[in-house]
Formats: structure tokens, sequence, C-alpha cells
């Protein structure tokens, strides 16, 4: 089979950057392994060689955002001051939510993806990590909240046409701002 | 065909019912015409009778979304203060989140029905009013972040497993602070 290992240019690499534009623009199910492997430029057979589901595609697309989360919750846990735990946490956030927006698009476009996160019992453990820090310890039902909801939005103005305009560094620097007044405010009683 | 016309019982509405519960959970392209007609307890037929196609059932299913959203348009812009305004459309906004969030848990869900959303001339041109009754006039940049930051999120602690046992009088008030943290703060430059 050295002849079809030969065709298999791109390789991993070059299959996940294509089902990554793919998955974030049309979602996981409006993708087809045909269409990933046209736009990687190779056969699906090749595809096949190194992915034999889409769902072992999606499981590679989602690896570095997991592992970048997984990063976030060690540098942001080794505060020991909360309050520190919790801007540290909203700095790494917003740094994904803006350099890899478009890995994490993919998790944006499709129920089934959220759901394929959320059922795994490490991710489940890892994001409920995540929220401690970002609430610190014993929140109230409010402060709950608003992690909620700036886990939910923080990946909004990265991906918005109406924000579009607003380079890299500003859009960072808006999130983080956005996350320091909705988790860091004095009124949080 | 009227022994048809006669087995139509649950009729539009309960079609409806039935699709948005369906949508919300399985997104519109996990859910199937079939699965429809068998969560509303009638045949396939029965539902062509009155969607010849599932993209009618996504139209209707979302209808009372977007007139709901003209109606907070309309409320908020009838407040000559723009700091008025914007906390009019925030209740508004907050207490759709809470009291539809089957109906919203729809746009989430799939790819496709934001883009069916985002293309059509009617929705784009009121979600531009919708923003800038949010951001107030001559918004900076970083104004407009935070908007997208909670259009983004606002849906989000209704949604959320984490938030679940916060019931819906407490979900709003929540959403409602988050909303004024973010977009009436003194430190708005």
């Amino acid at each position: 089979m050295s002849s079809t290992a030969e065709r298999i240019r791109p390789g991993r690499s070059g299959i996940l950057a294509a089902a990554t534009r793919l998955f974030a623009t049309h979602g996981v199910s409006g993708t087809s392994l045909q269409q990933i492997a046209d736009a990687t430029g190779i056969t699906k057979a090749a595809v096949y060689h190194h992915f034999p589901t889409k769902e072992e595609v999606v499981v590679a697309v989602l690896a570095p955002a997991l592992e970048a989360i997984q990063g976030i919750v060690r540098t942001a846990g080794a505060h020991e001051d909360p309050r520190a735990a919790t801007e540290a946490a909203i700095i790494g956030l917003a740094d994904q939510a803006v350099t890899h927006r478009q890995r994490w698009a993919v998790l944006l476009q499709d129920a089934a993806v959220e759901e394929y996160v959320r059922n795994n019992p490490d991710h489940d453990e890892l994001f409920t990590r995540l929220r401690l820090l970002l609430t610190g310890p014993d929140p109230t039902p409010g402060t709950r909240l608003q992690v909620s909801l700036f886990l939910s939005g923080l990946l909004g103005p990265a991906q918005d046409p109406s924000c579009a305009d607003i380079d890299d560094d500003a859009l960072r620097a808006g999130i983080v701002r956005a996350g320091r007044r909705l988790l860091l405010a004095d009124d949080d009683a």
C-alpha cells in the first residue's frame, strides 16, 4: 500500500485544518468526509486512512481546544488568591476565543458536538474546575449565573460580523474587560 | 380529503410545539419530519399538510421569537433617554431568554438556522436596530464588543445545566444584572 501512503501528502494536520474550516462554517452534520477530502486536496480514501469516521475527525479537531482549557485550569489554579485565579482564567479564555476562534466556532455550530463534549466525564470534570476558578469558592447562584453568561458569551465577539473591524488585541482586551465586569465587580454579594 | 383534514388534530400548534422540543434538543439537521410527526402523534402526511418542508417548520418556530424582538425594539425605542432604552432592551431580552428558552435554544443548536436568520434582510435590519438600542448612539468598538458578548451570552444561563437550580425570576434578574454591568457601567469610555 505504499502508493496510497505516498499520496497522503497534507496528512493529519492538513485534514484537520480543512475540517476545522468546514465544521466552523457549516457545522459537523453539514460537512461530509468527501467535502473534507476535497478541501484538503486528497481522496476520500486518504482521509479514511487517518480518520475512519467523522467522529474521529471531530475529536481530533477539539483535542487542542480541550488541552488549552487544561492549561488554563492549571495556570489559573496555581494562584492562591481566588480573585487572581479568576482573572487568570478570564485572560486565558479571552486569548483562546480570539487566537483560536475557528477551532472554538466548531463547538458553537452543532448540538451534537456540544453534547459530545458535555457527556464525556473527563471534559465534565475539566469544565467544573474551570467554572470554580471563575466563580471562586462557594459561589452564590447569582455568581454561577454570571459565569454561565460569560462562558456562553465569550466566543461571540470574535465570531460576530458586527465586530469584524475590531483587531485581535482589542478583542482580547474587551473580552477581559467583560469578564472582570461580570465576575470581579465589587457588588457581587 | 375531509378524512385527512379530520385526522389533523393537534394541528399547527401541536406540530410546532413538538418541533421546537426536538429542534432545541437535537438541532434542526438532527430532526426529521417523521420524528416531528411521531412526537406530535400524527402521520407524516398530516405534517406535510401543514408544512411541506422542514424549512417551513423552522420558519414557523422562529416567527414568534422574531416578533418578540420586534416588540422589544418598539418598546425600548420609545424611550428618549438612551440609557433607559438600553435598560428596557436588556429587560425584554432577559425575559425572552428565560420564558421562551426552548424556542431560543433552536437558534443555538444549528449553524444553518443562525445563517437563515442572519441572511434575511428584515432580520438583519431588526438586529441592527436592537444592537443600536443596546449600545446607544455612536458606540465605541469596545461598547459594540460588550453588546456582542451580552447577545451571545444571554441565552446561556437558562440553557445551562449548571444553573438548572436557579428559578426563573432569579435567572431574569441575573441576566438583567449582567446586562447592566456590561452595558451601563460608568467606565464605558
